[in-house]
């Protein structure tokens, strides 16, 4: 499990005062690519070699509003991995450590070109299968 | 049914070239706060008598990318509508009229101050129900 | 001149109550787009052949917040056109047509590759040294 | 001198591979956030006693562009500062220290409520004052 901390900023809140629901779409992708950095992945370096990750599918819950200037962290767990294919659990928490978000992102490993399924490059897939095992 | 019309631009795209993941839950907005502006609704006039409607939930499948400068076309569904909440099915088109993304949005009505749930306006409600009769 | 209206929604808004000052360069953005196509450019269609065009400045001031819900107006006017730069003067006026917002944007055309500058497609310089005579 | 660093997201990008022009003031203002806070400045408490802090004015120069991924540092400077107003000079520098972005930033001291100007908080300004002489 990975963990981290952000700070909300008035760049991510709205006219009701709290974060805005689409908002916290960017804090959870910032965790995911950090705790893929840490397992080995680098996306300016996968664009390179022709791999990007894409999302397909999110679920998630929003159970508390969270203001301007908290600290919140983010939980993110690798709930499945497959070749071409991986899924994540990422749980959001507020300065009192209230859960306040979930969220379960189904993410793809795709050719930047043909767009067509690709592999997980063999060194971070190592890495991320660890992760659940 | 509710449809409308919107043009991708850069601030939507990000760097693999297409609609960066979170923006679609713009696009959705948008398209649902005109539906129920269509409605009866306004969100200013509402958060002066104290009623915001929220999002608690989304589930929402990106089947294809969509490229800058494409026209995009919303189609939002009211889906179930009770009280205190309701929901939108909301499909996204390309200019090809192929399905890009499909998206449940399930919102509730509270009150601003107190956050508690609070009865969505009997005119809107009124509106609302006969749309999905 | 161009002209051209936009709806305020909370994706452009803030926990202040009012649009964040970042997101008047997107409404701006948007306009200076749409006025560029009516001078013939798709930016994709520019992409494809090499040519991006870039900001290279901006001054802006803000003079008024402006709302949630509110239906502002953007007023572009090209102010100077060279062979691999222009200027744009923008203007943003609320409902009530009080001027909210002045930016002038400095832009200039370059190679997308190169990164180095390339002349303004012929047919488009052409239409936009027009709209300054 | 205030110094911090942040990293560049697929949320940061659009379709061009580098920073939307609009994120730099995002940028901007987490990095004057942080300043401000090390000073004894509190956004929400700020809010709470009635104090809001707005920009009047930008003056932003784009010199590189910036990629995905890139670790990008920003330094803030408190440039004058009076009884209702004070302007930060903000520079922007890749992981190679290059100098990407310069941003001159025009802030007012307001009400909340009336919108008039108010005075910076005592505390505040006397370390705010001290920073720049």
């Amino acid at each position: 499990m990975h963990s981290i901390e952000y700070r909300v900023y008035y760049e991510d809140t709205d006219a009701q005062g709290v974060v805005y629901y689409a908002n916290y779409l960017k804090f959870c992708e910032r965790a995911r690519t950090e705790y893929l950095r840490l397992l080995g992945y680098e996306q300016k370096e996968l664009m390179d070699i022709g791999v990007i990750f894409i999302v397909r599918k999110v679920i998630i819950e929003y159970l508390k509003p969270v203001n301007l200037d908290e600290l919140i962290k983010i939980d993110t767990r690798l709930n499945k991995v497959k070749k071409v294919s991986f899924n994540f659990l990422q749980t959001i928490y507020n300065s009192n450590l209230e859960k306040i978000c979930e969220a379960e992102v189904f993410c793809g490993s795709i050719n930047s070109a043909s767009k067509k399924p690709m592999l997980v490059p063999e060194k971070l897939l190592k890495n991320m299968t660890k992760e659940i095992s």
